[in-house]
């Protein structure tokens, strides 16, 4: 089977790619120091699961339900859910953790570990718990010097049935950087920052076995992770040409892509029509900020040679539109019924509605075919 | 089972709101005098589509072959695959023919048809094809007063195996109007550009059944649509902000919603984070160029009431950040562990991924679970 036998979208993965991108950030870790628990979110795929965590400790990241439950079923036991637990989550977190998975959750709030301590009393379980940190991305958590810090700590380490697992944060702020020297700082905000909060909890006399990091400019431009016990990367396992455009990764080096067929030709707009658009590329623009000519993706040839700077500028639910950076994009060479290969804006967003992978190895043959997790 | 039992995100759909949305629409098109056959690519749902198409001859529009499939499964036997065919999915609309499905498809090229005429010989099969126009959409098809109409028009009626079915157009133009006159004569516009089609078809000779217009704007203030035969709106079965910014629908009549929790506070940024973020709410702002303080979609209550005027103005691929207009969100009203129904910017988007629709009626009661189809 061959990529010309495809359907058409579909998704495909490069193995091999992926395999790099796996090696090099483990060597990252192992020149840091710290454990990899790579964040599932991106690729949701067991067999990927298995590349990003040969050699480690085995632990994954995930951030949906349905991704723990996913991974749990595939033989993973050792999942952190690193998005806010609500109570109505709990059960099933018991659950999983009843059929041998070590489940470790999140929280930033008071309100959450009561919930927590009421349902493990409840259910006859415990659960673990990191305190979520704030380092600068402003999304979520509490900050390292926040009273709050020691105020939840403490009620999850004194909690029957809770455990206080440790610190946690995100540096989503990296992804609004402009190159490697921007991006170190930012991770040293995010260590010393998660760092801090670790030894807050020490002085208070509590336990913080866990001071995790976790995202990919951060993790590959870090240049110590001193006082941090693990990282949390995601995106490089696929990588995309956000990553590209952050200095992160080569094109060569994405390992993820939309095949599509050339639908129509639009002489007077200029644009080549494919039967991938909104649904199929997702609507991130992501890496907008930081390069022309991105649109939606990058096009290749079949065979993934990069075709005259070819982006997909626009998308409606189920057409893109193809332009060249200036004048007509080459009709004559995608003529209807062409593929081409769409690279990513954004790996995550790209990949989540697909339910399989198409695996090729630098070629177009499916030398194998994944599933993967979606929906919720 | 009631909302408050669900997982979330979960998807929710309010049986009463469609079968206005529907009622609604099977009155517009009874007034125009053309046939009804809705655009299922939004609600992607058989139960949806047996509303949609109650009273009506029984026709419907999909966007992808595994709608089609789907819709075939759930006993639909006249499909229009509304987007440009390629050569690569002949043998599966054959496939769904010799099932008994009678599937027209869309084209405005001649290689397409010179490849379904040659799949149609190779297979025993005959494809039924419209030619697509452009009315001002700037997308697909060719113009009304083109050589290329009449060219590929005669190609399809002198190939053996093919049958011309008639012209389809889109004004997707229409979403960039503002208000009811600039939506009206848009529609005129669509209407005019593919009955002139039409009429150069008929002066050359040529058959012309079907006249097929199709977007809920265009659908909803036409003032008339003589000439034309089939109407294919489909976003009005579902309706969203997006719509109603337009002024096609009110609040009322959005029929579609994602139930989410609320996951922590961030006082610093007056956020209030949700489990529901890029992937669940979708990342479409289509509404955003006509109404301030949409984001990706607007914040209610589990019973449905406006709260304050919130909506989701930031997503990650599992975080919503819920702002308020001005000044911080109500963070005592909406603690940890509540729950809000966000309304889409876009019901095709938001609803896509989702596997099923837990169906209410005006009230809380799960009533009902669909299933839909998604992915390719």
């Amino acid at each position: 089977m061959k990529l010309a036998d495809l359907p058409t979208p579909s998704l495909v993965l490069d193995r091999a790619a992926l395999a790099a991108n796996c090696a090099a950030m483990a060597a990252r870790a192992a020149k840091l120091g710290v454990r990899l628990r790579p964040h599932m979110k991106t690729a949701k795929s067991a067999e990927a699961a298995k590349i990003a965590t040969a050699g480690q400790f085995g632990g994954i990241t995930v951030s949906t339900l349905a991704e723990a439950e996913y991974f749990a079923s595939h033989g993973f036991r050792d999942i952190t859910y690193a998005v806010g637990i609500v109570p109505g989550k709990l059960d099933e977190i018991a659950r999983l953790q009843r059929d041998g998975v070590a489940m470790t959750l999140v929280t930033d709030n008071v309100a959450a570990v009561e919930a927590a301590a009421r349902r493990a009393g409840e259910l006859g379980t415990e659960f673990a718990l990191l305190v979520e940190i704030e380092t600068g991305g402003g999304r979520a958590g509490v900050l390292p010097e926040s009273p709050e810090l020691l105020e939840i700590a403490r009620r999850i380490a004194q909690a029957k049935g809770l455990t206080l697992a440790g610190v946690l944060t995100h540096a989503g702020h990296s992804y609004k950087c402009k190159g490697e020297a921007e991006i170190a700082a930012v991770a040293e905000q995010e260590r010393a920052g998660v760092v801090r909060a670790a030894e807050r909890l020490h002085a208070a006399g509590l336990p913080c076995p866990v001071v995790s990091v976790g995202a990919t400019p951060t993790a590959m431009f870090a240049r110590s992770l001193a006082g941090v016990t693990e990282m949390r990367p995601g995106v490089y396992t696929l990588m995309d040409l956000y990553q590209m455009a952050l200095g992160v990764c080569r094109r060569e080096d994405i390992a993820v892509s939309v095949l599509a067929t050339v639908i129509g030709h639009n002489p007077r707009t200029g644009r080549i029509l494919v039967d991938a658009g909104a649904l199929a590329l997702s609507q991130d623009r992501g890496a907008a900020g930081l390069m022309e000519h991105v649109g939606f993706g990058w096009v290749l040839g079949e065979k993934g040679e990069r075709l005259d700077g070819l982006y997909v500028a626009e998308t409606n639910q189920e057409h893109g539109m193809i332009a060249a950076p200036t004048g007509a994009p080459p009709f004559d060479r995608l003529p209807v019924g062409a593929r081409v290969r769409i690279l990513p804006n954004h790996a995550c967003m790209m990949a989540a509605p697909y339910s399989i992978y198409n695996v090729v190895e630098r070629g177009d043959d499916i030398v194998d075919v994944w599933d993967k997790a979606s929906g919720w």
